[in-house]
């Protein structure tokens, strides 16, 4: 992969338009001999693959499943090893909540203990959601602030919430309360090293007030705090690529994935028509477009082979208004393959396609794993994505003399 | 490739189980048009290769032929690059020498000097093993210790043997003996940095000893040494991966290099129907089993195409007998390329197979060097195909929320 230096000194900004149109968790495995996209009828795709490049994907790398950041951060053009999201961050990108850059969020649990104090149920028995609400809030009306730092407590489904501390010295090098297994006590949050203490402190204090707060909640009589972490330091694609770039995604996270590397975020419906019609409306503003579809994912997770199948038929016949728009570079791909037959994230590799007026022929006839297979782009690691939509819009400079 | 911090993170122990299957030296090139793989009749092979994926893998570095160390510690999941393992150490292993894990290796040959002192022959003419054995015998009678040090001498095959130095404070970061031509003074050992000046110390004072009492052994009257190295400090597999690997290998080299990683040695016998049987035989035990083929390599050191083309026959027939154990996933390979017209270890790609029921389909229909290069993996760097055996025995977690 190019390195960030290369990047910033080779871009160059133009008025050519980039789409990034990503189908989360699109590539799977055959159910009877072929995937959902082998079965998916889909004129537009296959029109589009023959005249176009394509290769296969690895997300982050060969064999690895990756969860949804480091699945999406790559194709942004940034390198998922080096960037790491916490998971309070991304919990919290996903229930929508507006992170402050020195804010720190944790992921957290309700849990129950014994009269001893050891864990004997991380998820407090899964409680519904309108129970979670209702602690939640409780809580949030007697924890106010710690030490002078504000504490906000942010209901997510089930047994999940999210905690923002929101004040000055504050630092994510600290450990979890959260130990990942029944039959052990908390742990104490630690600081890593010299800067973290006041946030162990106030993370630890937290769970303390909390205590005799949730004594009446059984079985949510205890908080479990995990993945405390910051907004990570990362440079935007404006000042990476020079790229105005905006995204049209219908879930939180990936709303906030985006955000994270500095793109706008477009007000959209909450169907996949609204998010072309989104396209469209927004098109002479911004030169990078984000395109998210989450169904793809969904239905692989539930291991609906036919919705998903459907799901790629949709995308299909919404082809010809992204190419009536003219990109000047138009990439399909996915984030991971989400196959059916497994209903979770996996490390088979992505179907990718570029179009663009500077490609060479290729020998895919349709948009497929085993078609993209015989790309030439071959296999690739999804970073280098960014480098392919940049040089065939032109937005690289030489290399070199 | 990922880090080991990665692998260390990520990694699950479960009870599905993996058969790699190294075909020493397979792939070649073509005599009258075919490699011995595209000659030989592999009915079972090619059966197994139109259900599994395929690919090419470079041993260690696209155009780097490589030793049989750096061509198998890739294969189980050691950067090549970063585990140098000395020529001492593999010579120890390849003797079948018990090395401790603070000994000092050296390989030594048997040399020629001039009265001047001017090495005239670094092979003393590739005396006869039976007299190496003698000249060993006699050395290890005369030099016992020095400075406390004990000296161990083993004979190995012509001019080679080596040379065991055991005792305390001991380091291997010293400087041949052996200049590597003729024409030229032995050199004297040097220690690179301040922990190696004992062992410099003896090793020079091992080859003083033995001049004198190698005056009446003309041709062989000196001893160069070389590559004097330890045990590398190498993180064993069920650390990394968390793997219980057994190794079945007929040829003592592989067998070192398998206990190096931390694999089991199976006791099996010389030909390939035994270790077949003794892979059946110790099925329930590991979950991690390396069969090593040898005489795949033998036969292309020979230039002897037709007896490498029965090996490979001969491998076919024990397919079945494999896939009847259900092995969750099944990787069949080689190290390195060894071609009849080469007679020696190659850069060209090494055929690979995997098989699992979590596979997309593939364009191969036999397992070659030209079909695999149709297949869905490409070619990659044979350090990641613990990657892809972890996935597909789902001993992977998700990386990153």
């Amino acid at each position: 992969m190019v390195s960030e230096e290369i990047y910033r000194e080779l871009s160059v900004k133009n008025e050519k338009k980039i789409v990034l149109l990503v189908m989360d968790g699109v590539g799977d495995l055959p159910v009877n001999g072929k995937t959902p996209l082998e079965v998916a009828k889909t004129p537009n795709l296959d029109a589009l693959a023959k005249k176009s490049i394509t290769g296969l994907t690895y997300s982050v790398s060969m064999g690895i499943s990756p969860g949804s950041g480091p699945a999406h951060i790559p194709l942004f053009g940034y390198d998922p090893f080096k960037y790491d999201i916490g998971r309070g961050v991304l919990e919290a990108l996903g229930i929508d909540f507006e992170l402050g850059k020195k804010d720190i969020a944790a992921r957290a649990n309700f849990a129950t203990i014994d009269k001893k104090g050891i864990i004997t149920d991380r998820r407090a028995g899964r409680i519904h959601t309108e129970k979670n609400k209702k602690i939640c809030a409780f809580l949030s009306s007697k924890i106010k602030t710690i030490e002078g730092v504000k504490v906000i407590i942010r209901s997510g489904k089930e047994h999940r919430f999210v905690v923002i501390f929101r004040g000055d010295s504050l630092f994510d090098c600290v450990t979890d309360t959260d130990p990942q297994q029944i039959g052990l006590r908390p742990k104490v949050s630690s600081s890593l090293d010299s800067n973290g203490q006041k946030t162990a402190r106030i993370v630890n204090r937290f769970v303390e007030m909390a205590l005799p707060l949730l004594k009446d909640y059984m079985p949510s009589n205890f908080v479990l705090l995990r993945g405390i972490s910051r907004y990570p330091d990362i440079p935007s694609m404006e000042k990476l690529f020079k790229l105005v770039p905006a995204a049209i995604a219908t879930y939180p996270m990936y709303k906030g994935l985006a955000k994270l590397v500095g793109m706008q975020i477009l007000k959209t419906g909450s169907d996949i028509t609204s998010e072309f019609k989104t396209l469209k409306e927004n098109w002479s503003k911004f030169d990078f477009f984000f395109i998210h579809i989450k169904k793809t994912d969904s239905y692989g997770e539930d291991g609906s082979f036919d919705k998903k199948v459907s799901v790629i038929e949709e995308v299909d016949k919404h082809i010809p208004q992204i190419l009536d728009l003219k990109p000047d570079c138009f990439v399909i791909t996915g984030d991971h393959s989400t196959p059916c037959k497994m209903k979770s994230h996996s490390w088979h590799p992505n179907p990718f396609l570029l179009h663009s007026p500077f490609v060479r022929k290729d020998l895919a006839i349709s948009f497929t794993e085993l078609e993209c297979a015989k790309g030439v782009l071959g296999r690739f690691g999804a970073v280098n994505a960014i480098s392919l939509m940049l040089a065939h819009t032109l937005k690289l400079k030489k290399y070199g003399a």
